[in-house]
């Protein structure tokens, strides 16, 4: 039996140092590097119940529970991993990364550049969804963990989820990968480059050294985040919230608010300008950009994921119109060509790409019982019985 | 027999000066005012084969043709409008008219206030699309025409056709909306207020007095026009035309173009930038999210439209996801329910909202057979047969 949900309660991030260069995509490398990391549940004798949660554009590592210092910072996914939770804590354990590059502790452009002696800056290397993934592995080794139960992420963090599988297929027995997309759309592209734009010709954004300065790129920021958002949420489902409600009961015949919908944006704008560093937003923007598994397989999804070896699930949201069901569909088509075993669900939701992260229920029981048959799972096969490995 | 399509040729623009005061829907009025305007092909002795041609957010009275000093600046509906073209100009006389606020020579911010002897700025009035149509009906006065044949426009222009029939119900036969919508939804409206945000927070917009710090707000405009453009086209057009193409063959880990879709944003990002008055992009974008007829009728369609006596051709484009044919067809509906005469085209075209300025055959053949029927009409019953004069 298992208790009622609740939350993991009061968590520690913890931060890891790693001292080995790691070789990046971009032909450089980076000399050493800190990963925050926190962690929920405990790893089994066998450590067979690990599941690692990828995380997307603004989030980190702190994926569930709140801080002793700061109650009301609860993590990005709380719904979803916790006692009794879809990722149940009392039957896995679950470890959130800030990935590099991010400003949420883990080394980034902020940190200081040991070959320059001051902040990276926009030198921060491009890192890609494949050199986080190298750098996760070289956590899972530090943890002692030689095979996932699951890897899992929504959007980006899916995308991390889908190159776990192709680069280290060993070592995970579950994909779980929600609201993505095999590639980005030039559509996606492009709105995209608008916010880097938004960005990089902020006055304030001083070529990325705007730390020296004392200044923060906001304006920039704030229409990246703008644009994001409107990307974030469905055309009903913002039709729903704020239609053509005015804040003021009748047109201002100004440039102030006249709808609710612009005040709402604004808002999340200015809130998101107070807390993310411009620099990341640049480089984990071309990291989504850059992901494109089938680039060196001449475009041939299904010979890409040829290698891999977990049993997947996709989810994916009707109402998403940044990655639609369609793009899940591709990586579905692309593994089931391969012979996987694949589960698939398009869920009508109405909230657009956001709805990875908000409580529906259909949603939130789809991931619970696919988490709960992993346990049954490693209960009964306690060894992998991986595609390759079952060979 | 009509000629071959050919070009209206060389054209000139002319300045009307009209001396009352205009009142304004925000409640103030405007002293006096110029509207550029050009006309193609010539005014019938009964002066019933007259069209207006009203233009969309960058557009202008340059409709057709081309300048005498500026050969290469071909009027932006010429597809439309030339002699043996859908609009005929051997049949009709049309009329193309710079709408006041607009930066082509109209009365605008970059003009004079004689209330204080400097450029309007920022607070030139926020003229909606009731006011345009106004300023336009003075013209129509001016050249002595009492009806028009018909009013037509795409886009924003749709929606000063629709205007048209709803203030001055008398002055057309005909009114034709392409790619339009009764009003914005949120998703629109978010769209052109992250654009506002993005002028108003250029430190070189100086509050819209820019002209005095002999500066223009180019990043903010360049954004504008890229987030503009990205809701132009559609997903499916921007894939066939762009795809993950690569600028420089191979990925360049910074934050230059690395895909062709960024240079071509940025590229038409920049030409926007040299020729479009900021204050005209504010404005003119808030006159699209003020539009919305049925405001003053609880939110009833067709109790707003219940005045209008014109008849209708009304078309929308599949891959439209701005106004989607979803949104004409609520025109169509409310029009139906009021028992006008209503022609409605839904046009399985690739190209998105631009559609409506292409050369798409089945488009263009569908807007040539509307006109021949009213220059049938036209022959056949010079009096006009407008629902309520038939009474």
């Amino acid at each position: 039996m298992s208790s009622l949900p609740g939350s993991v309660g009061i968590v520690t991030p913890q931060a890891f140092q790693f001292d080995q260069p790691l070789a990046l995509q971009n032909g450089t490398s980076i000399a050493g590097y800190t990963l925050m990391v926190e962690t929920y549940g405990q790893l089994n004798a066998a450590k067979s119940n690990a599941v690692l949660i990828c995380h997307a554009l603004n989030a980190s590592h702190h994926v569930a529970g709140v801080y002793a210092d700061d109650p009301k910072n609860v993590g990005w996914w709380d719904n979803m991993v916790g006692p009794g939770k879809p990722v149940d804590t009392n039957k896995f354990f679950v470890i959130g990364v800030n990935n590099l590059g991010s400003c949420f502790g883990s080394t980034g452009p902020m940190h200081t550049n040991p070959a320059t002696g001051k902040p990276y800056g926009a030198d921060f290397p491009v890192v890609t969804v494949e050199d986080w993934v190298n750098a996760q592995a070289r956590l899972a080794e530090r943890l002692g963990i030689t095979q996932f139960a699951a890897v899992m992420g929504g959007s980006l963090g899916g995308m991390q989820a889908l190159a776990w599988s192709i680069l280290y297929p060993d070592s995970l027995r579950h994909c779980v990968v929600v609201a993505s997309t095999p590639k980005l759309s030039a559509q996606n592209i492009a709105f995209n480059d608008v916010a880097r734009q938004a960005i990089l010709t902020d006055p304030d954004f001083h070529g990325g050294d705007f730390y020296a300065h004392k200044v923060v790129p906001r304006r920039g920021l704030r229409v990246a985040r703008m644009i994001g958002h409107i990307t974030y949420l469905s055309d009903d489902d913002m039709a729903e919230k704020f239609g053509r409600d005015l804040k003021g009961g009748d047109y201002q015949f100004g440039y102030g608010v006249d709808f609710e919908i612009e005040s709402y944006l604004r808002y999340q704008g200015d809130k998101f300008s107070d807390y993310f560093d411009a620099n990341t937003y640049l480089l984990i923007t071309k990291a989504l950009d850059y992901f494109d598994p089938a680039r060196h397989t001449g475009g041939d999804l299904a010979k890409a994921l040829a290698q891999t070896k977990a049993k997947f699930l996709l989810a994916s949201f009707t109402t998403d119109w940044r990655f639609s069901p369609e793009r899940s569909r591709e990586i579905v088509k692309a593994l089931v060509s391969n012979k996987r075993t694949v589960s698939y669900a398009e869920i009508d939701a109405p909230h657009g790409h956001d709805a990875f992260l908000l409580d529906d229920s259909r949603y939130l029981n789809l991931i619970a019982a696919y988490y709960q048959r992993i346990d049954t799972e490693l209960q009964t096969e306690p060894q992998a019985d991986l595609l390759g490995a079952a060979a």
